[in-house]
């Protein structure tokens, strides 16, 4: 990697600009109000369905929306802020990619949901989408933070959500899975291909900006802002598209005990791998939230407090150990430098979420979930397929995830090693300087 | 300005007590809870009525409200903390003057909104509406930042909330103007009402405090926690106060892309206006936010989101060259010190957002709004006047808005000129510690 | 005390798996969904009662709850960051002690208010509830921090969770007392709680860790996004659990003006009271919060906004002069050294909160009221109780509280001195190295 320029001074606003309208050239074709947006097509539906306002969705889903909204901005764009000279890119290259993403997530997603007649109808539950497509690509950025530039990252984005797209259409629509909380199509899809990319773009000579891939005390308080908000709000996270009533409370239910439990879990670990006794800020940063994502897939199904707490534990308990053995042995055996370790937070959690998935839709009986099954395992609940079916399905779904990750980040790491695309050479990774007026 | 006495050992408890116990007498006097926070009176509508309890207008307006607060107090308060030395005076005097305005306002804008039987009667939207004043008071503070005492400020508060209401009134009851997020009454109206206050109270030898007017790397991460809750909660803003139903969603959605859409727009104007290609963080804080002011009076409407996204780039555009190249020539040219920029992010987005409001509301047909007509302009669609007049109608609310905001900053300019309310000298601008125990 | 070892590898992960452990045995045992959280209860409840989905709880209580878990993770969590090398686990052992108080208080809470035929039903409800008794162990830990390892306070808290849960029977099962905000069951239990274990936990040198018991200018930064959270969503904690409808938006209203009157009141006195007329970020960061302290107990009663702002003029006042002047005097003559200064902050407001009730009470009328009474004051409402009686037993509860609280927190105090539970020595205290690798 030859010839490294980092001025962006027309590079930056070429892609902004062409991206930025493309997206609304496409939307101007194809996007629409869909009928609780539009102000006729709704009134209509007030009068000849005798609905009350209270019925237009957004009253049932945008608390969990502007929940879920602060985790990627506020949760994701603060926790990555822990390097010590790179927390306005951090902040702000996820807000830029984060504002893309959801655009454009929002045809990518509607040409494989909504998509009738020629147009995409859009609500509230588009956006949620979005934001979930959204939480992807920032899992990926994770991994590649801090030796990328945003025309790369950008790139990345239009790329990714594309295939974040066609995953969650496979999953979701082709094999009948499960995955509310996205345990499968954020998590591990976002992790692994993540991980992938930063294989392809790996980097010998990065032991050169060492100094600077680590925190100082404030850039770790300024993180745990982003920790402690993507903790609170993960039970809206994984509620927010879950059927109404009891399917969205039982969610946030499971999700609340799992993050507890794995937080005693993180601490617990933390203290204990230490030689001192002393416990590690950045397992409390990231394994703690471990609990969030184990129970994305199951967290909509009977689980049961104790089944989640229990979830949570070991969620926790693999991600501080991730942290503190397999991390170095990624980045020194197998050349993936992981900066975040979203390996440890979402990758192996993600997989673990999956297989819980597996195990509780296997163990789904009508005596257990009576008609509430309609809601949660709607092809079970008509006959269609068997619990244990449902449950091939589910482990499907993880294997495809995963194959579509690894290709899909494979392939896109190799269109990021493209050296015009201004990433920072290896003595100047983690930099905020060579982006910013600082 | 000779005879700079900036403490406040009696000023500021004397002008704190007169303003609350103000406040409280004519509350005594004037103020009763509403049909929907009145134990008797909720509990006589929902048996007269038929009512449930779901009917209460908190169940309908409340996650909107705790947004909107939270703009006002994390969102204003700490993206004013970029400053290196006066943060405490940002967030704090942030927190002093909204804790007064929210009450004032409510008395106000309760005398022209809710006045029966000579009593004010409050609710879930007084209180939204308290927060919406608040927020144009807050603009104001945005120009005058680190030039004035606290004494000043709440001086400046008393009467530009009067004033608020007085131009609210004009435009939404006897102009019957549309303006639910606020392009013209909040924004406009506070930014050049700071404005005027800012050039009346020139200092033509401020560059004496010139070391002291920039940021440090973590100040600037402060900041950045009010502008991503600033921008993550917009939606909110436009919405909390819009019509229920279609109205209310419509609006977060095409704040959603306006927003996204400046943000892009934001960051490639950064890096465009740059010599070394390199971005500014001042930018990203505040530019990227035009595009939730840019869809204040307009986002009700059938905008359409690629309407949205237009109007979102355009604003983010105007707004980054405003902080480049107006910003400068203001302060040198025509003597207006504009400390946080508001002309860039209020001042002008505003504008820009009043006349796209002109534009679509003249676009309004049955055609497009079915019987939504009745809520987004009722006026037109009981016959009472046509789109084109509405248009005209929202016009003239622009340049009235723009008429008191400029005579009031004036006049109130004027009186903050006054030598014993404590103004920091020349040589102690944008200082903590003439205030506070630092 | 000799012998301080704070080497936790051992013990920290023993207690955090021992207590985890003890709970997931628990849950299994004794914790169900119940019938708005179960498949198929829930589903059952729609077909037997005609019910809709909007009539599960969650849509009443869910943006209230994620409020209150804001207050409880970031607003305790980050006021308790002011001090310049704890920070680390001032916002960490929240953390961890909330995490574990969530899950242990679902269970002591439960065995007395939800045990129906050998099981605990919970739901959202219980959430809230949960988050409440951790309201008060946080209190605690404020009386104490900086001066104790993570093992005492997870003691502390298994501990204190119970007697919470005690004395909340006692006051709302057994006296018929309200208390929905808990000025006495959260503020004054959690404030002498703290303070007795402080008091036995006395230590005559803390002087030698002096020069560490301060803030720096951005500790005081990250305090105050602790301070501006909680203060924003006081009016959901006072309001989350009081009944449907009129009451939970009239105490968002009560809460809303108290605050807002409160932080007048403390600028006021701050200035006041320092020599140079300078304002002290300590009193802003807690004695603004007093308003919502001082409304726990009559914030959902027919206290007027005028009554709210009155008692938030008090809170304030008397909380600014008890950090001014009361708190070096508990040090200095009654050995008890209040870190947070919690005496100040939910002490006194707690007990003048408690005082209010008391008084609010008495003046209930059924004229007031209406039908509304039943939810205000029940016993009153069918005739079982009078209005004073009820006002007696509001004062019985205080003086219960204070008993158990008293009595509780010496206990407790006793058995944290246990050497072998890793506090620091009187040299290391306020210091994040000696527990975390920084």
């Amino acid at each position: 990697m030859s010839g490294h320029t980092t001025n962006l001074r027309l590079k930056l606003p070429l892609i902004c600009v062409f991206l930025q309208l493309l997206t609304i050239l496409l939307f101007a074709v194809f996007v629409c109000y869909d009928n609780q947006t539009n102000a006729k097509l709704w009134h209509e539906e007030l009068k000849l369905h005798n609905k009350s306002h209270l019925d237009n969705e957004f009253y049932l889903r945008y608390p969990s929306f502007q929940d879920v909204h602060t985790m990627i901005f506020v949760g994701f764009g603060f926790l990555m802020t822990f390097l010590k000279r790179y927390s306005f890119s951090s902040v702000a290259f996820n807000f830029l990619i984060a504002a893309f993403a959801i655009q454009w997530s929002i045809l990518t997603q509607g040409f494989f949901h909504s998509f009738h007649h020629g147009k995409i109808y859009i609500g509230i539950e588009s956006m949620i989408n979005a934001d979930f497509c959204t939480g992807a690509i920032l899992i990926s950025f994770g991994a590649v933070l801090g030796k990328t530039s945003p025309i790369q990252l950008l790139l990345m984005t239009w790329l990714e959500v594309i295939l974040f797209a066609v995953n969650e259409h496979i999953l979701l629509d082709i094999l009948g899975a499960k995955d509310a909380g996205g345990s499968m199509t954020i998590h591990t899809f976002g992790a692994y291909f993540g991980l992938m990319m930063s294989r392809v773009l790996y980097r010998p000579h990065l032991d050169k900006s060492k100094e600077r891939e680590g925190s100082t005390y404030h850039s770790d308080l300024f993180a745990m802002i982003g920790t402690i908000f993507l903790w609170l709000f993960w039970p809206s996270f994984n509620s927010a598209i879950a059927a109404h009533g009891d399917d969205q409370q039982r969610t946030v239910m499971n999700t609340y005990f799992s993050l507890a439990a794995s937080t005693l879990a993180t601490f617990a670990t933390s203290a204990l791998v230490n030689a001192g006794g002393k416990m590690d800020m950045v397992h409390i940063q990231n394994a703690a939230l471990a609990g969030g994502v184990v129970v994305g897939t199951s967290g909509e199904m009977m689980l049961t407090p104790f089944g989640a707490m229990i979830a949570g534990v070991l969620a926790g308990f693999v991600s501080t150990l991730g942290f503190k053995f397999l991390t170095p042995i990624l980045a020194s055996k197998l050349k993936i430098q992981d900066t975040c370790g979203v390996h440890n937070l979402h990758g192996m959690p993600g997989i673990l979420g999956a297989l819980l998935g597996v195990l509780v839709a296997a163990l789904a009986t009508h005596d257990t979930y009576g008609e509430g099954m309609t809601d949660v395992f709607p092809l079970v609940a008509d006959g269609r397929r068997t619990a244990a079916y449902q449950s091939v399905c589910q482990l499907i779904g993880l294997c495809v995830t995963l194959g579509i990750a690894v290709i899909g980040g494979s392939l896109v790491g190799f269109i990021l090693k493209m050296t015009c695309l201004g990433s920072p050479p290896d003595t100047q990774c983690f930099e905020d300087q060579i982006y910013w007026e600082v």
